[in-house]
């Protein structure tokens, strides 16, 4: 099953090479339908969103001293598989996610928690990823895309989107509860956002910054607590800023930085519950056992979402509701955009336009 | 509304004293029917359970620098209330819980966190408790108990049996899922292997000692891990107790030490939870956040239960399926009780005697 | 604890009379602080909503040959109250539900179903409504209000609002679903579509005719299925109304009519659900055994909601998020409006001023 | 893959025939590795028990007039496979279950309903059944067997057992709460007493006659109500069997007959939950719409089970918790069994030892 198009026998790809710490975008040789294993899938890329994470999986790469193309939130087309029993033909559009590849056969995927199976490989990480404009996927875990969604707007849904939108879900909230989101000015903490306010939920948005502030409030924040005027009065201001002063009802932690954790957790209503979505890499979390008990706090871990709720989140998007602000850099302007990410200079995410 | 007998005017009570760190029995003035203020009880108290909690709220008032009396696992009549709402007669076999007197009227406790009520009074923290013949309680928070269940039984259902019964029911876990019990071989975790048992759970008891091991195994433990001999290969030894090696699918952590806290952390199965229970002053969990998140770990905090989870621990006990081994002590032995909690060689669980 | 104004010695009340089947405005006695029995509070009432219910209360009434003041969705201010726990004070603006009075006791309310109470009194049915400008109420179910909420917008979601909120909340739903609702332009319909879209779900408006379509539209209606144009096909076009055909996840059936609920029922997609909220007084809904098996739909009663509910479903209204839209109408107009709905030709929702 | 014994030419196999409406024993081709599908397997059945619905199979091949194998109860040996991503390997112990194939892709899939899914396949109404010695199974749904499960024991878990786990799982039940379980003295009537203690719940057998009683209370039930002697009294002595006399919190309603389903569901506690189980081929229970919403009684469709589930309910029974009551017959005694089912007097479970 090929799609009517050519494969060309070389793309352009985005390798990180772990000597230089640098991604150059080089020639490399296209996979052809024969070489598909069973399962496996050709995914032209069309674009591919740049997500924090990229960043802890180049450093992985460093450390494990391998080049790899990393990038695992790709919109593009199906051109070939090698599966008879997908239900998906070569010129579908679709969607290429951190998770890449799941047996769909244990405990783990059989109870929807696919991220967790003990065989599970990811994009960027366990297997190379969309950074490149031909990327071979996996039948067991390609996203459909709606139609009605631009591949430039589905591609941050596929990992930040579907992550925030399983956080809020996780979250034991209510419509009409409060939730305080660290890091509302990232492009995790936009999504969060804007998915809140599609259940219901008001949302208290946490970061720092006129620019922040003016991002998170166009995506519906109802409050905003900015962290460096506030302080050591963090925890009372995230507090007040809930109508009765006992503090949000769940927080979706969205922090790249540990330094967001304590006061988010602090900051919770008795009965609360933390939601882990950053990556502070080797930060750890003292959660006081008496304390926590005494106030009922809970702490719930997030990993992205299965195919299921990648589908789920994207319908929502498709129907306008979601919508991460993006600007779209050409393919050249990979290395660039992480450069501005380790500088902290950043502002809202970048997609990266593949084609030719 | 008073029962048909006369109250005295004074009882026996265990005053704690901060000055000496000593509980003694003395002799109190006992409130009268004109003495109860809208909403209060008077309890005749034949029966009360000794808590590791005591220990705490005994620490406490030392803290305060006052004297109190403690308990809060007591049985016993309802003698006399000054509540023309309440259904409860004069003659009623009452438990008097932790938890003394709620609002009833704020979101905390309409939605059943009773223990979250910011105006929550508890017995031996806020109010006096019940190692006195006669406590004020609240028609609040009183737990009528079943005709099926001895007063004696009855006791440590009161605070240890609703709060293992709670941590199960919030651990996450279905008929056929294992649970570890670190600290199984206390009042808590017994307590816990028998609730896990009855909800079809299979349990790994996690504690030391042949002793502890033999009342484990007598309550129904599948698995026993003896942390001592276990070492440093705990983690890999709870872990290989069940069938699949992926570890259990939640831990309800009764151990009163925070070293038994990070390996019940670690040896979850990806996708578990870790139930706080016990009470290891001032320690904090780690909790690292990446490591969490890619593991899908989760902690959820427990404390006690609400009214109606502790009428539900209560009739689950009254069938015959809980039953948590105990040794009646005269009032007189409560200081030697606790000496010999704080010395570790207290084994089982101790109900104290209040009858003249 | 009295309001800090005068108490008359009569009031104004309609008296529904089983002998005319008419209900008339008539002078009565006001109940004074002295007269309420503990628990009891008295309520001056300003503005109170005409609830299809209503209808069937008077109709109860004839049934049992005795006179009777209906009405359930009563605001105004609490005058007086014989009940020195509760925290609500004279003066305090506050909501009189259907359901009067609980035991808040019994395994029915504080497992959260408080309209399961064997004890439970309702308003217009076991003790008399709030169409009369005082009313006697009990501090068990009062609601207190929100400050930003109008007392004439409070009305209709005091019954209406919270039925349909918590229709919403157990019907099985999550973001991104469908409901289909017949009876859409009903008041119990309107208000379902708003509290749907605000839950982000998807909707199906089915009624009949171009004013009910133009009100469900204006409340958020994402389709509208007119049943009387669609006649036998009334089944297929809502199936076809969502986008994959296979029929909405759930159906909340405000139908005042048995006709609507077959095909609400035959017209949800595999696994979905039908809540029942409309009071076909007499009809049974067939549910095939086989099919129903083979197709997984399930049926779910709702029965307005318990006192948090209708605490819950106030905040969100109170937010702008859900507003009926109603006709405030002059205490006189309260039988022309029940022969208006008798007659089948009024539109949208009534609320009676009340003030003198 | 092809497990290391010879494929046969012929096997034997039960075959329908829609113009005698008998099964007969004959011999039929056997299917080699080269005739597997894409996702195909053959299995080499040993034992397959006979379920009340195969009589239901049977009338639907001869309304259709086709003849068929029907059999969904199979267990046995895995001999060949189509399908590289397949975990299974020949020579694996397996249940072939009534759910044959389903495409793993679709929303119903991926959420969990696998009998849902569009183009679900079901042994002995779709594709060939179990009662023959070689059957074509599909890996999408092969149930691997835990080591510890009898190969006869296991039969009755793929279909009765799974169900009336799920049954429990569905009906809204925690432990220490009721259910009825009317016809309780049939397969699946005995299954669902045992899962229901395994999971700690008290149960009300609902069937009729002193053997059926005994099988009955031998499972554990801890009340019996004969439906012919109690008669017109039925609804009132299964509300009497609950210690309060508000009857079960639900019902897992297993008769093959229709009469048994109004009663069931009106002696349901308020708030209660019908399990709908058995199936009353052209029946219809009538649900009164405003009886139902004033005691919030729910109706719950409950169709078999999804892979993981029929998995967890087999790991059940690997640990002894629950185990049908069977007698083993040899293949030719089949239509025989079928001829007592139809005349009534069967009792307990059937399993066909299909070895030469």
């Amino acid at each position: 099953m090929t799609l009517n198009e050519t494969i060309p026998k070389t793309h352009l790809a985005a390798v990180y090479s772990p000597d230089t710490g640098r991604t150059t975008i080089e020639s490399v040789p296209t996979p052809q339908q024969g070489d598909l294993a069973p399962g496996q899938a050709l995914v032209r890329v069309l674009f591919s969103g740049v997500c924090g994470s990229d960043i802890n999986l180049n450093a992985a790469a460093k450390a494990a001293n391998k080049k790899l193309v990393v990038g695992h939130e790709g919109t593009g087309l199906l051109v070939a598989l090698n599966d008879p029993l997908c239900r998906l033909a070569p010129g579908a559009r679709v969607g290429v996610k951190y998770i890449a590849d799941t047996c769909n056969q244990c405990d783990f995927c059989l109870k929807g928690n696919d991220m967790l199976c003990p065989d599970m490989k990811a994009h960027g990480r366990h297997v190379p990823g969309t950074f490149q404009q031909y990327v071979i996927a996996y039948t067991s875990q390609l996203a459909p895309l709606p139609d009605a969604i631009d591949l430039v707007d589905a591609a941050p849904i596929l990992c930040g989107g579907v992550t925030v939108y399983k956080a809020l879900r996780d979250g034991g909230v209510e419509p009409g509860d409060w939730v305080s989101i660290p890091g509302a000015g990232g492009g995790c903490g936009l999504l969060a956002i804007q998915y809140a306010k599609h259940f219901g939920l008001n949302t208290i948005a946490v970061d720092t910054g006129a620019d922040k502030e003016a991002l998170a409030r166009a995506q519906g924040a109802d409050k905003w607590v900015d962290f460096e005027s506030a302080g050591g009065d963090l925890i009372k201001a995230v507090k007040a800023a809930t109508p009765d002063g006992f503090g949000p009802h769940a927080s979706i932690i969205c922090s790249p930085s540990g330094d967001g954790y304590p006061p988010a957790f602090a900051s919770l209503r008795p009965g609360g519950t933390a939601v882990l979505v950053g990556l502070p890499e080797g930060y750890a979390l003292p959660v006081d056992v008496c304390l926590s008990i005494r106030e009922k706090k809970h702490v719930k871990a997030c990993f992205v979402g299965n195919r299921q709720e990648a589908i789920d989140a994207l319908r929502i998007a498709a129907t306008g509701a979601v919508k991460c602000p993006v600007a779209v850099r050409p393919f050249a302007d990979l290395q660039a955009t992480y450069d501005e990410m380790l500088a902290g200079t950043l502002r809202g995410r970048v997609v990266i336009d593949l084609r030719a």
